[in-house]
């Protein structure tokens, strides 16, 4: 893969770089947490002194909401004068379970580089440490590991240096007056602020980088609620500023140690470029980003068309060609040829905002085309369903995002929606992300009740487990699933969760 | 325990605090060390980069001779963008058994915190990572806990910054031609400088502290070697102005986080203050130091008395109530005894130097009544030996600081020790330190070549088994023992091992 670089468009992402905003944050209680990830109170933060370590004790300090920041921690030897190191473990967690698993066990696939503990020598106490990476938390264990019989550590303050590119007190609550709605929307607000740092960032613990298909939920939730423009505008410069030679748009980018493209490319990340350009022009009216940034994001379309067949058909790729959601087994190929619609009928929006009479005309001859090969190839009439690949796999996917695309409209997609969550088909929805566009199109059909509904049992879900930011993954069946193989390093505040305070506002303007 | 400081004398001795030399040191080989210890070569250290580490690899790096200093490592991940931060291991080993000695298994009594292993997360490479403390160590392996099954690390160049107060190259080689002779006094001259820092440590893997005990030892072979009179002067002025209100001198002293004299006593330790202020002043006649000590030291022998009964007999105190050696059971009244005639002896010679006729006298006769009460009450005239409390033990070093302290002499002394060596009582000799006395004993009694041959034997079997630094501890029946239930946290450059540079030097001035 060659890379090449739009260095004007950089420059400008550089210059739109956000000064974060800190806050200091101390912790608010010393907790217990059993086995099962329950935590109990154990004593009042005051008697923090109290707690003398020596090898194998522990304290579990809780910061009452979830973190994402720098922490020092103040030391203390007491006893007799400190005749080794004091050797600890800190332990990081998001949810009260991450300070029990123990790392040591872990064997899924990702790196166990993730989990956020980190083993500490101090030479000589008493001192401050600075920790010097970034933690997303709200639980922090303090093990001693080992002390020595003359002299224990005494955790005498811990302070964390909390950091966002943007201020909560800048957002409006929701109107709703029900507290599951209210405490989802807050929660939502968190894990958007949480994630929003030098760039929309997907997850602060893992894997902390700028993936299109997160950006583009983060900038709607955004724009409903903290209105960073400059920050959608910065990430948008930088996908179309680090590119494959042959102007594709990654599906995400590094920005350290500095800004390069990951070697990741899909179909529909890709294309969502053009639809957060879209969004971001429908929020700001920002025409002169629009028109900079339009042929990076028709490069798109002209790419993706590739991939289609004589007969309009979209050819899958392989196994990540398409990301769509990770339910396994999916197939992804009508889901594909949605998308493809649907960044067509936002590409159509930008030409004509941009006065491109005759290319907004031409895209929607090719929508024509398009939706006619895909009411052709993927629409199965005996069954009233989109079927998706060979094997006509029946899926909630391709009905979503087949609405989302307007292929089916109005009362028929309504009744297309009514159908699919009648059939509870086999194929159902693992991401957040995912099922953030099934309400999406529950509410494009007028179902506002059951949208509402199926939040309060979807994030809602996630609520009563006690999150305090929403999960990268959520199965209401089975909460402990991860895809790596152990949720250990599952991250617990992600970008693409965040949208119950767009969809509950989107909800709220048009009640 | 109630402490207090002579500031006047802490002063002094911070104004002598040594600026340290540095030097850059790079790995000179890459190499494998197999279950047993035995290592052997891998690759050319010019083929570094060669080696990229993916989960569960690692490499070891030999710096061909034992180091003290700080350590950085120039890293840089290949293959994809780096996606996860790099999780390394990084474990130095003074010998090569530590590399491959699990930590986890640690289960000795002090402080696994000794052992010198760090985990280290880094988010973003390349990077220059600079580890904060210093280590003791000749072997570094770096061990990639985790990276991603995207990229790999690899390690561009390492460099140890070392430190010591001296400089090998201020020392002239030893004029013995035996080349056993000549890498024991290589080895033993590396221990030294090795320990020589800001001040005199036992050891700068463990426990990196100013011993009274040592100190002894180390000034005597630095006045044979590098002669850094200053740092003798600045060790003994900090034992001096940091006493117990009763004016004792303590075992050991802190330096971090500031000059502390620890709640550690011991009969043997305090009064060597004697010796050591005596030796300084053989070997550099500055009266002015000798003059203002005198009273600190003086204040030992007063303490001392007191441990005497109405007979002047030593009485014995708990377990650790005075050193001698680590040997266990063993009895250490007869050795008290001979230790406090032996410190008497030097007393005399400072009061001499100080013109202290009639102090001096006082002291000769209390010299008298105690060498008569310790063959009154210590030799068996039956067995030719010296025994030692209730039971009547019999062991090496009572024997030997009899002979030390001149309660025994000439022909007599070396039957004496003759008979021992025949003997071979249970009761042997564990530490170097002890050994040490042993060898210095042969030489008093005209002993010369047996003090060369058990030199050989002791301190060449440390050789034979590959010491580059001699150790904390050998037992040359058992070479893997540990007083603390886990040769992981062996120090294996220790100062009181250091004295054959010292010894041979003697050896060679006598001759």
């Amino acid at each position: 893969m060659k890379r090449i670089t739009n260095d004007v468009f950089v420059e400008k992402a550089i210059k739109l770089e956000p000064k974060l905003i800190e806050k200091q944050v101390k912790p608010i209680n010393i907790v217990s947490i059993n086995k099962s990830g329950k935590v109990e109170p154990r004593a009042e933060i005051g008697e923090l002194e109290l707690f003398t370590l020596k090898k194998g004790e522990s304290i579990v300090l809780d910061f009452g909401d979830h973190q994402v920041g720098y922490v020092s921690l103040k030391l203390k030897s007491i006893g007799s004068p400190q005749d080794a190191p004091a050797y600890l473990r800190l332990k990081f967690g998001e949810v009260p379970k991450e300070i029990t698993e123990n790392s040591e066990e872990y064997n899924g696939w990702i790196s166990r580089s993730w989990i956020q503990e980190e083993y500490i020598h101090l030479d000589v106490l008493p001192t401050w440490l600075h920790l010097p990476r970034r933690y997303a938390f709200r639980f922090l264990e303090i093990y001693a590991v080992d002390t020595s019989l003359k002299f224990q550590v005494v955790v005498e303050e811990v302070v964390c240096r909390a950091v966002s590119a943007v201020d909560m007190e800048e957002v409006e609550p929701i109107s709703a007056s029900d507290p599951v709605l209210q405490r989802m929307d807050k929660v939502s607000l968190r894990t958007l602020l949480n994630c929003m740092q030098s760039v929309f960032e997907d997850g602060p613990k893992r894997d902390r980088r700028l993936w299109l298909g997160d950006l583009r939920l983060q900038a709607l939730a955004n724009y409903a609620t903290f209105k960073d423009y400059e920050l959608v505008k910065r990430c948008m410069y930088l996908f179309a500023g680090l590119i494959r030679d042959d102007g594709a748009i990654g599906a995400c980018l590094f920005t350290e140690p500095e800004y390069l493209v990951d070697d990741t490319f899909m179909f529909d990340y890709s294309l969502f470029f053009i639809s957060t350009l879209k969004d971001y022009y429908e929020a700001t009216y920002d025409i002169k980003t629009v028109e900079e940034l339009w042929p990076s994001a028709y490069r798109q379309i002209e790419l993706s068309r590739m991939c289609f067949n004589e007969r309009n058909v979209v050819q899958e790729g392989d196994s990540n060609w398409c990301f769509v959601d990770w339910k396994e087994g999916l197939n992804k190929q009508a889901s594909a040829q949605a998308i493809y619609i649907y960044a067509l009928n936002d590409g159509i929006v930008l030409a004509e905002a941009l006065d491109k009479v005759q290319l907004a005309d031409e895209l929607k001859e090719e929508r024509k085309r398009f939706v006619s090969a895909a009411l052709n190839y993927f629409w199965d009439d005996k069954q009233g369903v989109f079927i998706s690949g060979e094997k006509r796999q029946i899926s909630y996917v391709s009905q979503v995002w087949m609405v989302l695309a307007g292929v089916k409209a109005g009362e028929e997609a309504r009744m297309l929606m009514d159908r699919i969550v009648e059939l509870k088909p086999e194929m159902g929805m693992v991401t957040p992300y995912m099922n953030h566009h099934f309400v999406e199109a529950l509410i494009l059909c007028g179902e506002k009740e059951k949208a509402i509904d199926y939040m309060k049992y979807y994030w809602g879900g996630m609520l009563f487990q006690g999150a305090d930011t929403f999960w990268e993954l959520y199965n209401p069946d089975n909460p402990q699933e991860s895809p790596y193989g152990s949720s250990a390093v599952n991250s617990y505040c992600h970008a693409w969760s965040c949208t119950p305070a767009y969809l509950l506002r989107k909800l709220s303007d048009e009640v």
